[in-house]
C-alpha cells in the first residue's frame, strides 16, 4: 500500500507515452570512448569519410537512452523488483548527434505468481523525423499489491 | 586489404576468450544516476534494506561492460559496420559492486552477401565466482575482405 503501481495494476494493451531526449555529439563521443570506442562513435573526422556519413550514437547509448526515459515515465512509479531482460532488441536507423529520441511502451503480457508480477512490454524510440531508431521487448518483475519490499520509507 | 579481420574470416565455432572488468560501487551508482536511477542502483542505504541487500548494477550497465570486453577483444580487430541488435538478453544473476567480470564469445553463424557479412555470435559475461551474469546472442555486420571503406587512414 506505498501508492505505487504493482503487478497487478497492469494489463496487456496499456501504453505509456514516454519523454524525449537529444544527444550532442560529444555526448555521443564520451559515451563511446568509455563503453564502445569503434571509430564510428568516437572519431567525428574519421566518421565522416565512413560508411555512415559521420558518427553514429553506440547503441548501447541509445538502450540507455530508452532505460531513462522508461525510468523518469514508468518504473519510477512502478514497484519494480528487477529487469529480467530484453528481446529483439534491434537497432533500425543510425542515431546521429542532434537526434531529439522519443519513446513509447505498450505492455503486452502480465503474469501473476504469490508475491510478484512478470509484465512483458514491447518498447520503441524514434527520431524526431518518426523513424524508428531502436525496438525491442522488455520483461520485468514486479511486486504484487500488498508485497512490495521496495524502499524503506517507501 | 587492411590488414583487420573480415567477415570472411570468422566462422561458426570461432571461440574468444575477452578480458575483464571490476566495477566499484562508484560506478555502479554513478552510471545509473545517469541512465538508470532506480533506488536499488543508486542508493546502497535504502537498497541493503531491499530485496537484493546492496545496490546492484543496471543492466544497462552489465551490457555496457559486456561491449566495452568486445570491443577491446574483438572489435578493435574487425571491420565492422555497425550492430545489428541483441536477441535473448538475460540478465541471469545481480552484479554487485566489486565484482570482476570476464566475458566470452562464440561465432554461431556466418552469411555473406556481394560487399557484407553478418555475423552471429553467442556472448556471456561471468563473475569472479564463475556465476553468469549475462547472456546474449548478438548479431553485427561487418565487411567482406576488400570491401571495407573503414577508418580513413587504416
Amino acid at each position: 500500500m506505498n501508492g505505487f503501481i504493482t503487478a497487478d495494476d497492469l494489463s496487456a494493451g496499456d501504453r505509456v507515452e514516454l519523454g524525449h531526449l537529444t544527444l550532442s555529439e560529444e555526448e555521443i563521443v564520451a559515451f563511446a570512448e568509455q563503453w564502445d570506442p569503434q571509430w564510428f562513435h568516437t572519431d567525428p573526422d574519421a566518421a565522416a569519410g565512413g560508411h555512415h556519413g559521420g558518427v553514429i550514437a553506440s547503441g548501447i547509448h541509445t538502450l540507455a537512452v530508452l532505460q531513462r526515459l522508461c525510468v523518469d515515465g514508468i518504473y519510477s512509479r512502478w514497484d519494480v523488483i528487477a529487469g529480467r531482460g530484453f528481446d529483439r532488441l534491434r537497432f533500425t536507423a543510425p542515431v546521429r548527434p542532434g537526434d531529439t529520441l522519443t519513446g513509447s511502451v505498450v505492455v503486452t503480457d502480465v503474469s501473476l505468481d504469490d508475491a510478484r508480477g512478470r509484465v512483458m512490454m514491447d518498447m520503441e524510440m524514434h527520431n524526431q523525423d518518426s523513424v524508428t531508431v531502436v525496438t525491442t521487448s522488455m520483461t520485468v518483475f514486479l511486486w504484487r499489491r500488498g508485497h512490495g519490499t521496495a524502499a524503506p520509507g517507501r
